[in-house]
């Protein structure tokens, strides 16, 4: 069994204590152990604090760019070792491991590309020069420099590679040093992905640390210029900024958590379209790629009233021939969940929503996953609820089971109600909608705008080209409002602000223009 | 004596119970009364949703523009009024009301003129397509639209007209009503302007709403989409981020508070030359404006040792030249603080000062201002403390003496030490540096950058043009990091972030730029 250990103040460190056991969620055999129990976290702030952040804010944007594609490249010199972990811990499927791990070496390379571009600088002019007095001999201008703290990534259990990548790749190219906290259930890719790129002595000192396991007191060394990025449970989410020191402190905390993400037929749409097609190949793929465990996965479809047999009917044949199992099979297309706890909340949370509508397939009932030991490991059924009442089925709209379940629903067909009927999640990461009626979507797609962070228009000119609602893209914005958390992530350069700080600055324009040159190529 | 109502739901309604009593800090004459006990806050609230915010994202962005716009010319059209309740009820001289008035009605004409030129549109594009698929058949752009929720402007006391202007102007050009809620104790001004907007029938109904008192149970209403933007100290912005329901419905909270900030002369900056002349009237007026309660206001004052004796007896003599008093008094230079409890802690601060070093002018002892009656007002005399050990002197670096109060400091020259001692303040508004040697400028610049909310260089170039660093337009930023309340303001258009969801939309190219075109002139 592996002994995963912390990298903390520049050394790997083991815990102490009675350890955490990793399992492989198939089999529930055990794969590793890990303990953060005795580790000195206050320490490793302030490694990440007098190491890290000077190191980092030292280098050029474009030098810290080099560092995330170094970083990306090692990481894919290991790509198989790091897809067997992927399926060995997460029971990932190979393609559900490839989403992760390419997710992440393709994020931290997506933002080593940006980051070149930014050049030999380490202060980001933000905006033109304005003019403050008539004539313009006084000038103003913003610039974007590294919070001068450390960057706290506490990550989801479902992605421990993108996780990781995603933040570490915009709070290093910020200038921030980040110390990573994985889910303790999957601790064992992002462990390794540490290890990996500590051996190939990439990182410049206090730069990554890891906490491989339990957080202990680490929260409670967080200063105002330091920022946690989270990623999990509302539940924690609020934990998170409730906690005293946090709110005393002022800390920036950025959270990603539930998210009852929607798929919206537009009316019209016809049984043989492409469109159509295209919705039903995206729904099906967004309730079952990693056993539904992702923030972006569908929970809720709305369908026309008079569609909404012939696409339930459709849904259901699809998810019934979906293969569930041990993804050590080839021939398996869904994994279990990942832990047992994950699979006492799905089936609980499977249900509460069959009282509020009834199952059209799968439910909570126990299941022998295919090449997995009888009884053993996390699976449940792809499940599709129908719900008839969508307002008066609240809990639809409130809890997010987290696993392979969506619930359909009728609408009356106008723009207006599908939005107003999405709103009711409150907040979302994603919706998606399909249709090729350009007035329909033009007016759904103002009123989604307030109450999702991304809207994926399914149409005719992109069933060629579109990789589904749930596929989360270092250009594009990552979080929403609400429910979802109100955080936001990647969206290109964007994706740098939840650790740079902005600063305004005033003087003579001649001096300004010397001064923004400061560290530049010329 | 004056009744104030508060405008909510629609209608100007007085509160029951004993009113609160507003004075003339000069002579403690009460000038108005106010209560809002009995109000329906969570009625004003729906009003705002049900009304306010519909009306307000059926405006186009152009629209909105010329609502600011005829807001700001209706409060110029009153503004010799509006200038005397500030004189009066906020013991302003009339520079003081003028920074004040001129300054909400310059905001709103700002941004008026800013939105006119972003269109008849209601969705705003932001950056430009990212192409998501190779070919370029699968695109992604990011737009922002209003929030769906009310934006609760809660001021602080020294500027009831700036305060509701700044917050108000950027949340209507977003699209979001408001509900402003000014200190009690100086709600005349922004009462009087809400009266004057109303009686113009320029605003739409539910967009602006005023409480003009106690805030009673308002934020026990508040939801995930709303906004809670505070100006005020950094305890009532902790007590109001950790509100319950605030952290339950993770409401999104700006925060401007405290703020000690810093004015660092540059060494060689010889005594007759304009830069150093530019130091001396900023820092003078910094002090002294709105008898120092300006959260931008100058508290700590950073020489390079050599010549810490003459740029201190400078600066006494300026202090001591300024005459103090009712500002009904033309000869009257500074006015007295604005309350009784303000006056209190501005004594109880001085002798905390006084006790980390010594005082050089002014001090804690009461005084009777020119042309006020003796014995009453709020006067404070203008105060210069010096402290000869910075490291030494925490409680200059932690405690806000919000009036005329700053403290002398040396430092040994390195531009290192002058940053490293204004980082000792936790993050400020605003730091001013005042020298001509462009090196030396540009390394403290990107140190003060992670520390500061806006940098003003005072230099040769600009002795002549630059309006001295307390001043806050609407084109820069407002607002710094850490014990400053993490806030951010204006700045433009990203002023109107705070207010607006982000969205990231992808699809067919041809489509999404249809959609984009939504509601454009085109």
């Amino acid at each position: 069994m592996i002994t995963l250990e912390s990298f903390v103040s520049g050394r790997w460190q083991e815990g102490a204590g009675e350890p955490s056991i990793l399992v492989d969620p198939s089999t529930e055999e055990p794969l590793a152990r890990t303990s953060t129990e005795g580790l000195d976290f206050g320490a490793a702030m302030r490694w990440a604090r007098e190491r890290g952040g000077p190191a980092l804010r030292a280098m050029t944007l474009a030098e810290r760019a080099a560092l995330l594609g170094a970083m990306s490249k090692t990481l894919r010199d290991h790509r198989d070792e790091l897809l067997d972990l992927a399926m060995r811990n997460g029971g990932n499927t190979t393609g559900d491991a490839k989403f992760d791990v390419d997710g992440a070496t393709g994020t931290l390379g997506g933002y080593a590309h940006l980051g070149q571009s930014l050049g030999e600088r380490r202060v980001l002019p933000d905006g033109e020069p304005e003019a403050l007095s008539r004539g313009g001999g006084w000038v103003g201008r913003h610039l974007l420099v590294p919070k001068p703290g450390v960057a706290v990534l506490v990550n989801a259990f479902n992605f421990p590679a993108w996780g990781f990548g995603e933040k570490a790749a915009c709070a290093l190219l910020a200038g921030m040093p980040v110390i990573v906290k994985p889910a303790t259930s999957t601790a064992l890719v992002t462990w390794r992905m540490i290890r990996i790129l500590d051996e190939a002595g990439i990182l410049p000192e206090g730069a990554v640390q890891l906490v491989a396991g339990p957080s202990g007191d680490l929260l409670d060394h967080l200063d105002a210029q330091d920022v946690l990025s989270f990623t999990g449970s509302a539940d924690t989410g609020l934990k998170l900024r409730s906690a005293p020191r946090v709110l005393e402190r002022n800390v920036t905390v950025n959270v990603e958590a539930d998210s009852l993400n929607s798929a919206v037929l537009a009316p019209g749409t016809a049984a043989g379209s492409e469109t159509y097609g295209l919705f039903l190949k995206d729904v099906i793929r967004e309730m079952t790629q990693k056993a539904g465990q992702k923030c972006t996965a569908v929970r809720r479809i709305f369908v026309p009233e008079a569609e909404l047999e012939r696409v339930a009917a459709d849904l259901v044949e699809r998810l019934e021939a979906v293969v569930v199992g041990n993804p050590a099979d080839p021939e398996v297309q869904m994994g279990p969940l990942t832990t047992a706890g994950q699979l006492r909340d799905a089936r609980a949370g499977i249900e509460a929503l069959a009282a509020a509508g009834r199952v059209l397939t799968g439910g909570p009932e126990p299941l022998t996953g295919r090449a997995a030991p009888e009884g053993k490991g996390y699976f449940v059924r792809p499940t599709l609820v129908r719900a008839d009442d969508p307002r008066a089925a609240a809990v639809v709209h409130e809890r997010e089971v987290f696993g392979p379940v969506a619930t359909i629903m009728p609408y009356g067909g106008s723009a207006e109600e599908a939005a107003e009927l999405v709103a009711l999640g409150g907040g979302s990461l994603v919706a998606s909608v399909y249709g090729d009626d350009a007035a329909w979507l033009a007016e759904v797609l103002e009123e989604l705008a307030g109450w999702n962070g991304r809207i994926y228009i399914g149409s005719t000119g992109v069933a060629g080209a579109a990789l589904g609602s749930g596929m989360v893209l270092p250009m594009l914005l990552h979080g929403g409002p609400g429910r979802a958390g109100n955080g936001a992530e990647l969206a290109g350069l964007a994706g740098l602000r939840l650790y740079q700080r902005r600063a305004a600055v005033q003087g003579d324009p001649a001096l300004l223009e010397r001064l923004f040159g400061v560290g530049a190529e010329d």
